[in-house]
């Protein structure tokens, strides 16, 4: 059931320190911490890959996620994410990921988001830009 | 697309006052409250249910949540929440939810949460509480 | 200690409902959540009074926030927040504050933000919008 | 305006990377965000002076929080957050802060909070834990 290792190669990965804010009352990691830990490791990605990303032409709009929580989080904690890429479309990307614990051993969320570039002027779709399908297709 | 109406019978629903902290630097509500905003829902309907839910032999566990986000949300709002019974399982059930514009027109995001009770001593899966799976049966 | 009556006349109320994520491990609203009541409180106040209150050439920056925590917040609640005009300046406004429980029998935290204007292109303290100082001498 | 050197020793120092999440609407980190990095610090402090720190007798609560924000904090960063001890009383203590930018030139925010140890049977102040108030002196 928890197989952490990766059967496509990695886009990027992250270390993400857990915040006991992150915690709620059950004592462990919130369901909702985990997109923030997701979305953290895609704009550092994206970041890294397009100087002022976020004052482009289009933008990446987040479709769908799919989040399969596997074991909890406790604090302290430092997190590895992993992101892969399940599956390069023309305006859209599935990303694959998997939250791990900072020695790899301990997989606590695996599953997917689904990406999709948008005009901004527009609100249609739009290709993806060069750089990030490049990106994905060198992994 | 956005299909508001409704396949199943709605087991719960609740309003939602957005907050403008809810927004991210994209203006928009961050894919993460989305989640918040379920789990609000849930909780209300399983504090309605049970008293002192969160103190009893068994808790609900979030296996798994599938949201696909349909329009933007925009402050302020008040969202509706509605939630379906997808599948009852022994010790889990599926969600489904739909998360609209105060007015029903606009379906904000749809998908899916997979809870799992859990014994709190053997950390094992056990049967649905009794109060649960009857609330989801007469649905 | 705890006085819930008003000094000064209220410019401005709201109800906020707790959301259960605002409870952090210790089962109560976490201190960092009263924040977020304080600005949801502002900016419907703000946005009551300037159309287009966030697209303005001016725009409020937090200079300081004091906050009394007195009663400790446990889900669920409504909490009711009042804002008073404790000093009215050129370019900044001390507001006052009182988180209530919704039947105003409880206080749960008091104190103080600044509040300054601030030029957005010259990012220089600049005038307060007339309509602000109005809503506030009007108090 | 903005003196980071430190009147009093520092008791305990930490290094927060900010999340884009931190990030409101207005594009840089939202002021409660500054209230979850003085937390997290803290917790971090206590966690290491006292094993099982949140399972004792008596427990730290927040009685107060002054905030003074200096400059907006941007995406990405990782903060330096600074402890010092402004005043060290029977059942509370009050500790000075600076958030800095990691290179320490520029000061994000200056201010204090009033912790009190609280019995968590009777719910009464009651005396600081010798090790807190040994840390504390020591500063």
């Amino acid at each position: 059931m928890t197989t952490p290792t990766a059967p496509a190669p990695i886009v990027y990965e992250t270390r993400i320190p857990l915040r006991w804010r992150d915690l709620d009352a059950y004592n462990h990691a919130n369901n909702s911490s985990y997109l923030t830990f997701l979305e953290e490791t895609r704009i550092q990605w994206l970041a890294g890959l397009i100087q002022d990303w976020d004052a482009q032409q289009s933008a990446p709009v987040m479709a769908a996620s799919l989040l399969n929580y596997r074991t909890p989080i406790l604090w302290p904690a430092t997190v590895r994410v992993q992101m892969v890429v399940d599956r390069l479309g023309n305006s859209s990307v599935t990303i694959g990921h998997r939250i791990l614990s900072e020695d790899g051993a301990t997989l606590h969320c695996d599953g997917h988001v689904v990406l999709v570039w948008i005009d901004r002027r527009s609100g249609q779709p739009t290709a993806l830009p060069e750089v990030v399908r490049a990106a994905c297709a060198a992994a």
